[in-house]
């Protein structure tokens, strides 16, 4: 694992999300990978921190989320523009070779086996989980956040929405760390990006503070 | 209305919150006006268009939109930041002149009677809804969702989770305009928000454009 990648606690695991970036997903099962874009990705709780995410039924990452109960959603940087619009626009169904064709590097993360204390809903352990996490991470991302599913058929079958609970978080130092995110100084490369549509992103831009913040909220 | 305010075409609706801003979410019943923000807001489907939006028990906003089964989400500005932390740090049920002490202004939006063709999940039409939406409007945003409750007491009661479907949407034609956003031109004070934690946001940024974009996607 990349040096500059460090453990984000999960208590600050939300703030990966909050300003709403566009975020790859990926997933294994049984030796299969794949990756997906997705813009529909969104933090649903605090703590234990847990996602949603919309996941088409015509993609195989979908598939393979639903096999191994697993996913991670990462934070890709304005400089994989090419390689976010890329998986979101080629399917592993008609293309084996996708994820090299599309210029993804994946790695395993270091599990920490961490007892955090929390009950999940289904009343395992998260930190149980963090051992159990078997999927594959993105390289060049600026966060991941790896998440087990939370079984909810309706949800799935009905909006093709899925909810995750966060059972381990990472980033790069360099653009995000001891809670906070460095987008001004991290340098242009490191913004998160936002899409819209036909190939077209905004990179997040400068930070704004409220007059009245006192960091009182959420911090 | 303004005159800058114009309607949004419902298939473009989508693009109002694809980037991920932070919204506020306004409500009206029997009388009573609530506004809060929301960073976990999300684009759900396409057509009929649909959003989640995370409502905390504890907000007032919630109950009014469990009592109407409106609610509207709206896109604030840059300049809007102060008011945007204002509406997130109070309550209407501590102070009753919230609204006016965080220097909220509502307007009721011209109400098209048009008929989308589009059977909403009640087997009502979307298009008769349009004409019956009651809910308030936050001055000087940059777009509005006009939303009709898609109940999933589930949803509601575990995760805090709403479900609404977009019967109307409305831009102001500085910023938003035939399905695409003008952020570069608009000027600073246009960009969106996108919270973070304590008060800090982040305003978008820079348009990026992928390399092999060719406007054959979602356009």
């Amino acid at each position: 694992m990349d040096d500059h990648v460090a453990p984000v606690d999960l208590a600050k695991a939300y703030r990966l999300l909050n300003h709403g970036p566009t975020v790859l997903v990926s997933a294994r099962h049984d030796g299969v990978d794949d990756v997906m874009a997705a813009a529909w990705a969104c933090a649903l709780d605090f703590s234990p921190p847990k996602v949603t995410v919309v996941l088409d039924k015509a993609t195989r990452t979908r598939a393979l989320v639903e096999a191994s109960g697993l996913f991670v959603l990462q934070v890709p940087t304005a400089r994989q523009a090419d390689l976010v619009y890329a998986v979101g626009s080629r399917s592993l169904a008609d293309d084996p070779d996708k994820l090299a064709r599309c210029g993804v590097e994946l790695f395993v993360a270091d599990c920490v086996e961490a007892d955090d204390g929390i009950e999940a809903a289904d009343g395992n352990d998260a930190g149980k989980g963090i051992g159990a996490v078997d999927a594959p991470l993105v390289a060049g991302c600026s966060a991941w956040l790896a998440c087990r599913l939370v079984p909810e058929p309706h949800n799935q079958q009905a909006y093709d929405l899925f909810i995750g609970e966060v059972v381990a978080a990472w980033a790069d130092t360099r653009v995000f760390r001891d809670g906070h995110w460095y987008f001004d100084a991290a340098g242009p490369g490191w913004r998160s990006l936002h899409y819209i549509a036909g190939g077209q992103f905004y990179a997040i831009g400068e930070s704004v503070l409220a007059k009245d913040a006192g960091g009182t909220r959420a911090d």
